[in-house]
């Protein structure tokens, strides 16, 4: 079995892949014969992939992301082919998560003021978490984990999905067909949908119409999800009174847009994954392609973290 | 019985003194011969308070303190006055730790980077709160309700109290007479210290010489506690990358003090107890206050918080 590995790889990874019986390549060692040899690609390299999919010998039956979101990969081709993907969903669930507390606390707490304060001047208008609930759209690995550490604070936290059905860990779900019920409740709002044709632009100027006093809005998600024109006016009309956000649109943001110029919106340009043991944005990556490696081999079936390549997440 | 009632009191709290059969006069209504008949001081006045304790017939029993720290109080006349000080410890212990939080993931995700870059440039040398082990100084209700919050995000933790007593809630607990040990392994160091004659710089330079890479140093104690001069040689070299502190020395610390002028040092102003549903730096005492009161109008005795006249906390 021959495997296509994108991502670098430890020593302790490739013995584990020989004991399996998987032979390795890597973009640098492989040659033109073996591009159609290949079951398993471990990341995704665009390059490859479109030699791969062109070939019509093509054993191809795995693909590894290295990204939770894989709206890059050419899904309805990939379904055609009977090939499955499994997302990094949940990879770096942790750091997001962490990552979203931060900027919760961060506003919350009054630090944006403090960050800038060179002189005394006591700022006391100050919420604790439990005093901000919380509504995250999208409750996959990511939204349980956020959802898990604002409970731990004793805060309040409610949550979309597609169908609105209940999942652990929230006070509440409602379906996306329905989120009013959750906005109305909510003073912190989480977007951390997928990107997906459906998404696009969800958080646009309708969206923030609804909205009057919301403290704080958050992206975690995709980019594409959000008009940002849409909430720099809700920014300055003082509807939405601040915003963090880890993706936007584009990437890397131009010097002096807009989003950088606003004293109420933080920036961490796409780094929330950021850690230390598992280093890096795929860091960890191998632990969990190693959850699905023994039944793949054994019978070609997976565990977790499968994409719906018709929803496309 | 008559209550002095330094800080305001609601009208549900004259109904309940009044149940009690407890009269209440304030600063404003005391006359000079109402003095010697006070029992109780909800708060302290310091004018009143000094013409009660030169009253040899007063009959004042009970001080219920507005503030954690007692270090304002004449703890030595009042102890041979037979006078009990209740204070005010946990009252804010939870938006504190709050604020804790704030700091450690401030700097562990690097908002302090994005809070300041107004352009794209990507910081990735993010922590996990897992990854750096805290020690905090005090396990008191503030040091407690912040090693719950750590212990949340699956952080490790310390403690260093008198005699090393364990305390629920922390990894591992210290004396102060041997402290180092908990330092050795800490990258997060927490001063919740009282303010006492014992605690007077105790973070000196001696204390910053035995640290090489700490990350972060948190002062939510008594600026009283902290030789700030050692806190900013240990920054200049170095040795202490980060500091987050709420007390100082002076309170309001004057224009272009140091601590205003490195970019490493947060200064949140002595707010760190800021919160909506108990405003104000005291909001909430008459519920820790009322916990004693049944005890004491039953048998003179307390059920919580008194103060250890000798120990000054």
């Amino acid at each position: 079995m021959l495997l296509l590995s994108v991502k670098a790889l430890t020593s302790e990874n490739y013995e584990l892949l020989s004991s399996y019986g998987i032979d390795v390549v890597t973009p640098d060692t492989i040659t033109a014969n073996q591009i159609a040899d290949i079951m398993i690609s471990y990341g995704w390299d665009n390059a490859i992939g479109e030699k791969i999919l062109a070939d019509p010998n093509a054993k191809l039956k795995w693909i590894q992301a290295q990204s939770a979101g894989v709206d890059y990969l050419p899904l309805s081709l990939l379904k055609a082919r009977g090939i499955t993907v499994t997302n990094a969903s949940g990879l770096k669930a942790l750091p997001i998560a962490q990552t979203v507390l931060s900027y919760i606390l961060y506003f919350a707490r009054g630090l944006n003021v403090y960050a800038m304060r060179k002189h005394w001047e006591p700022f006391t208008n100050q919420y604790l978490i439990n005093e901000l609930p919380v509504l995250i759209f999208g409750t996959g690995r990511i939204g349980k984990q956020i959802a898990s550490h604002i409970k731990a604070f004793g805060g309040t936290v409610y949550g979309v999905n597609t169908s609105g059905r209940a999942v652990p860990g929230f006070d509440a779900v409602y379906p996306i067909s329905n989120y009013q019920a959750g906005l109305a409740k909510a003073r912190v709002v989480v977007d951390g949908l997928p990107g997906t044709a459906d998404t696009a632009d969800f958080f646009d100027t309708r969206f923030f119409e609804q909205v009057n006093q919301l403290f704080l809005f958050i992206n975690i998600g995709r980019g594409t999800t959000l008009d940002q024109d849409a909430l720099l006016s809700a920014i300055d009309d003082s509807r939405v009174k601040f915003a963090a956000l880890d993706v936007t649109t584009p990437e890397p943001l131009p010097k002096n847009h807009p989003l950088f110029e606003r004293h109420q919106i933080l920036l961490t340009q796409h780094t929330s994954w950021g850690e230390h043991v598992n280093a890096g944005r795929t860091g960890g990556l191998f632990r969990l392609f190693e959850q699905n490696l023994t039944s793949f081999v054994n019978d070609g079936s997976f565990k977790q973290n499968v994409v719906n390549l018709d929803k496309g997440y």
